[in-house]
């Protein structure tokens, strides 16, 4: 399970001030804090303003990448500031996303490509987000379809399979669980990824049901998450969900973390 | 989900006593507070003292049905106090249990045929639990031959998969829901419930292993539990894994139960 950590985002409120104060101290710490809480790569995105953002995400990645050492995930819908920052990268980048809209694959797969990426795929197109299993998947089967016709082995291709808010569609959580079961079956080499949280939108107590829908997902065949690594909930979810299905030997994890006193 | 409370045990230190002293108020206040707590049915058990058993099990189900209009869960191993019992049930009963063991199966199958018995099965046989899925499934193949023979609808039958405990097996739990998935395949009709609380013993925090556990085995196909629904940690659980897999209509009983303050 690698977890993706999210909260180097420059559309938060206090990452965008960071980013303009040049306050590195601020981005290391969030860096620093997501690696040791179990992060397996950083996501960096340095906002979305089109004539900063190159500037800033080399600023990113570079303050990120001297202070830990560990894979980015560049988070930018542009192909510039991706090719800038493409050749500052130390490990084997990720590049955060396309999705079945054809300007994006045109522009951003051929980058993934030529620099041996993993690459996010979104599993929507030009009208928008399909609601049903089947139409989810066929966008899935699409993508796939062009990423491999271009060269992109599929174990560098990471799919989302997306998830609606359940207070706008009782039926949300289920057809992406749906979705993730599916694709593990088809394309078996392919990860799957996710922003959990939007699932909860709307709603209250939102951790419990990201928690939650996040066990779900894991036994489905997710095997990565775009998340925050150091909300308790989340962690806790992980420990558990790995000791449930027999994925932690000897229950080690699990006793260690109890002994550190991490549970709520 | 069918909740089948489980707290009127006479294998339980404070229920032995209350049965010893036929104290009505004590046994009366576990059987309303789980009816409250959304208990579909009450076990019943009045511990395994021979001599005892029948009048103590009569005593039981008439102070509990004099109190709550619920379904009995009868819970006994041996044919003699669930012949007597049975003629007082006033809902349609329940029998817990029966197994793969040929004693149990000759005693008990044939006194929940003619008394149209909802029956728990267990997935044992003489020669204990069986650790891998398919000679759990052939046990429970086993069983199903014979209550379909002797007559007993499928949808009165109710199969415990079991599960082992995790810190002795750490596969317990993945094989227990891969025999709920393969349970639900191949006989629809019949219902699938589990006492959950093994999985975790030896290990702390078990409530938080429970929970997870829960989730899983509702997503899985599980259709019933064997549990004490006043316990939050489950409540909560039940709530959201029914939100998650889109079973909770316009979220109405998850918002009740925020509203309420049930949430730790």
């Amino acid at each position: 399970m690698k977890i993706i950590g999210e909260k180097i985002n420059g559309t938060r409120k206090s990452v965008a001030q960071a980013i303009k104060n040049r306050d590195e101290q601020f981005i290391i710490s969030l860096a620093q804090s997501q690696v040791e809480a179990g992060a397996a790569l950083l996501d960096v995105n340095a906002g979305s303003t089109p004539d900063r953002e190159t500037d800033d995400l080399i600023w990113l990645v570079n303050t990120v990448q001297d202070a830990v050492d560990i894979q980015l995930c560049l988070d930018s819908s542009r192909p510039e500031p991706l090719k800038a920052v493409l050749k500052k990268v130390k490990q084997k980048p990720m590049i955060n996303s396309i999705s079945g809209e054809s300007k994006r694959l045109k522009e951003i797969l051929p980058l993934a490509v030529e620099h041996d990426c993993e690459l996010i795929a979104l599993a929507l197109n030009e009208s928008g987000i399909p609601k049903t299993v089947n139409e989810r998947l066929e966008v899935i089967r699409q993508m796939v379809k062009v990423t491999r016709k271009n060269g992109l082995p599929d174990d560098n291709l990471y799919i989302d399979p997306l998830v609606l808010a359940i207070a706008t569609d009782m039926e949300a959580g289920k057809t992406t669980l749906k979705v993730i079961q599916c694709i593990r079956e088809e394309f078996p080499d392919v990860h799957i990824t996710m922003g959990l949280s939007n699932i909860s939108f709307g709603l209250p107590n939102r951790h419990l049901i990201n928690r939650t829908f996040f066990t779900l997902a894991l036994a489905a065949g997710m095997d990565s998450a775009l998340m925050d690594p150091t909300e308790p909930a989340m962690r806790e979810a992980l420990l558990l969900t790995n000791l449930v299905l027999g994925q932690d030997r000897f229950c080690r994890n699990y006793t260690k973390a109890y002994q550190s006193g991490i549970f709520l």
